[in-house]
């Protein structure tokens, strides 16, 4: 019999992160500045990063190695599972194989632990004692919380007011790891009373509390920021996944025919994907790559690819990437995690060179897979995870019709305990699906700046 | 370097449950009818459990075969990891060695699921269409809704109302499992209904929530009852969790010095303990073993060994047991799991015979220890699972003051996902101590009713 859970030994945590930049198939158009049309200086990026971390934005080596003191800490849940979800196979009676990684094993709920812990580690390194970051869902502030207090550094959180309202546990639970947490847009920058003052009333945005973080980080000589997605740093880190599921796969003597995750900013598909990327791009394997956003915030399904800013008060550099428009107001989905107006660039490039494929689904789909996963496998998912269960099994139901069964790998990057209130929307029958207009979004696109054309680089 | 979890492969999931009746030092007073003083009739125990739990439950056989249903159910989450809690020891400077049976990788997020699985099994068996149960915590009441739901079986749930109120993410876990949830005491029974016009504002205690769900189960002939500690056979399910740890111990070579639980009605000691004390007993093992009690609901520290109901309304065949008196009202402390006034009559003989220790705590040392926990192992530990770490961490210092470092083994029951409202309580520094008074304690000793003197059996 095999076994449903597959795991590795600690010993067998990658020693490298994947780079995916030294196997895209063109060049990747550089981050630049708004104002000279250059890539940013480094003197300004070392204000916000620890250096290492820069040098890892901007490298192109294949492989970066993971220090010992990361994967000492990674030992705290890495090798993370790689499990069969026989039980919800059954109940469907799939012919097709649904195989996920559970990243929701990590102390923090999630796979975000999994660039937490080494931006936390380099910027111990380089004498950083405070670190501020935004959160969306909450996932990626717990997990900087917890890292930042095993290397005894203070971290502040600006948290998109929806979630923060929506999860006060989350909230708690950065405030165990010994964080303090604002609710964004806030009173504490100049960026949040600028946005409140024009819109009171707003539930806040990934974009907004990028500005808040940065410009706090900017007030406290020292103080560095973190972010959580986007930026080709913490999709490195995330590579560990996708690494590991080979290895996974390799020991069960299988290969997976799709490879499938959610879109927030980008980490928690890329993470999973790029490794299996590689084997498309390189070894000619013969992988479907998937990736699934939702409908209230389409940025690959419905936006453009072009460069623009990563928040909402344009203090970042250009970023070429796909984007709704950095005014882009998404409407207060549940997946808060996937709230996001733009992608990391090396996906976006990938999306657009028709290498991985973009998909959207709506809420209610979403917590219908959701409820389905709970009820077999056991698993409450997050919100954002339970988008890629959703879509591979539209996938699996697909291939079956086809009558050619496919195995297929999803990512689950977390669980949902802290997002208990969204399964009650959709319990009780009030879940909205809201899908923004042509209109609406044709005036966010509007916001994109004026750049030079992304298609010449 | 030696790996911090330890993992066993799901072949090595133990082929039986050990029953610690077998290996009693004493021969353990039967459960009597309080009218008869016989042991209850087997009609009785039908009525209100399945048959093979009844078996289990009277049963002295060493060895009872876990059947395969249940063991390809058991790999959703079992093995459970042994863990090093290596970061702990090195912040506190530990001689000792930390370890931990991770029991909160459960779906439902506790040991529970170890006796929730088997029982809905045994339930399907016979037909059962629909099981009635009480929950203090949530833990028992979340374990029993997704067992009850993967056997297609109605589950309904009474839950302390202390627990409804402050865990309202726990009400929503059940309900995602498709189960039916009241708050206890409640209008639904005549049990409740009484309790409430004697006590309209009590909090609600275990005690209680069992009254209405046995009332409940006999008022439906499809209906069967179901508990989640305090029985023979819900114990003897739970030794699954000791019997892995053994072999965990033999596969690093090591073997724990001190085997440490918390302890509500027993299934969270007795699950990880009665496989060593079966070492103890039979091999001559050199083993502690440590139960710890809040010190608001002390039934094994200031307790008496007596035959008491199991239940506020004395619905229930009396017991041989440590206990408080079935009318002891705790305080409303977080570890709602552990707000009993019992425990497990083989359980309560051991400590009477001085084979497992009897310590106990208050709320605000164990949730220092937790917070600690948090912020170097990363979990959350539940507020129940918190009493074995205080009480491990104790005896670690005590072992290392003495320059005689020991193993410690202690038992992580659950996570603390749906506890956080207790964590802002004792981050806001609000949070009491509340111990009972000699004069209520010998108060509530009076409800324990005139039986035969259980010394005589």
């Amino acid at each position: 019999m095999k076994e449903k859970k597959i795991y590795l030994t600690e010993q067998e945590i990658p020693n490298s992160w994947y780079n995916m930049k030294a196997d895209l198939p063109k060049q990747l158009p550089p981050m630049i500045m708004a104002d000279t049309l250059q890539p940013p200086a480094i003197e300004m990026l070392e204000r916000l990063f620890a250096k290492p971390l820069i040098e890892q934005e901007l490298s192109t080596s294949r492989y970066i190695e993971i220090p010992e003191e990361v994967k000492k800490l990674y030992s705290m849940y890495r090798p993370s599972p790689l499990i069969r979800a026989n039980f919800l196979e059954e109940k469907l009676g799939l012919k097709s194989k649904l195989y996920f990684k559970n990243e929701g094993v990590s102390p923090s709920g999630s796979h975000k632990s999994n660039s937490a812990i080494p931006q936390a580690y380099y910027n111990k390194l380089i004498g950083t004692k405070r670190i501020t970051t935004e959160t969306g869902a909450g996932q990626w502030g717990s997990a900087l919380s917890m890292a930042c207090k095993v290397f005894d550094i203070e971290c502040v959180v600006y948290m998109v007011k929806v979630s923060y309202n929506q999860k006060p546990y989350r909230k708690i639970l950065m405030e165990t790891y010994g964080a303090t947490v604002y609710p964004s847009p806030s009173e504490h920058t100049s960026a949040g009373r600028a946005i409140l003052a024009k819109f009171p009333d707003t539930s806040g945005s990934l974009a907004m509390a990028i500005s808040e973080a940065i410009e706090d980080t900017l007030q406290d000589e020292h103080s560095r920021y973190a972010l959580g997605s986007v930026l080709s740093h913490v999709v490195l880190h995330q590579t560990i996944i996708g690494q590991e599921a080979k290895k996974q796969f390799e020991l069960i003597n299988e290969y997976p025919d799709i490879v499938v995750g959610c879109i927030g900013g980008g980490s928690s598909l890329t993470g999973m994907a790029f490794p299996f990327v590689q084997d498309k791009l390189t070894k000619g394997k013969d992988v479907r790559i998937v990736s699934v956003e939702p409908k209230a915030c389409p940025k690959f399904t419905r936006g453009i690819y072009a460069y623009d800013f990563g928040d909402a008060s344009n203090m970042t550099p250009l970023i070429p990437m796909y984007t709704l428009g950095n005014g882009f107001s998404p409407s207060s989905i549940h997946a808060g995690g996937l709230r996001y107006h733009g992608g990391n660039a090396e996906l976006s490039l990938l999306i657009k060179e028709g290498i991985v494929e973009a998909h959207a689904l709506g809420q209610k789909e979403v917590f219908a897979a959701a409820v389905l996963f709970a009820q077999t496998e056991g698993i409450i998912p997050a919100p954002e995870s339970a988008h890629a269960i959703a879509q591979a099994i539209v996938e699996a139901q697909n291939a079956d019709a086809e009558g050619k069964p496919k195995t297929i790998l999803f990512n689950l990057t977390g669980h949902g305990h802290f997002d208990m209130s969204a399964y009650d929307n959709y319990l009780s029958g009030e879940m909205q699906d809201i899908v923004p207009t042509d209109d609406e979004i044709n005036e966010s696109l509007k916001t994109i700046p004026k750049a030079p054309d992304i298609s010449k680089y």
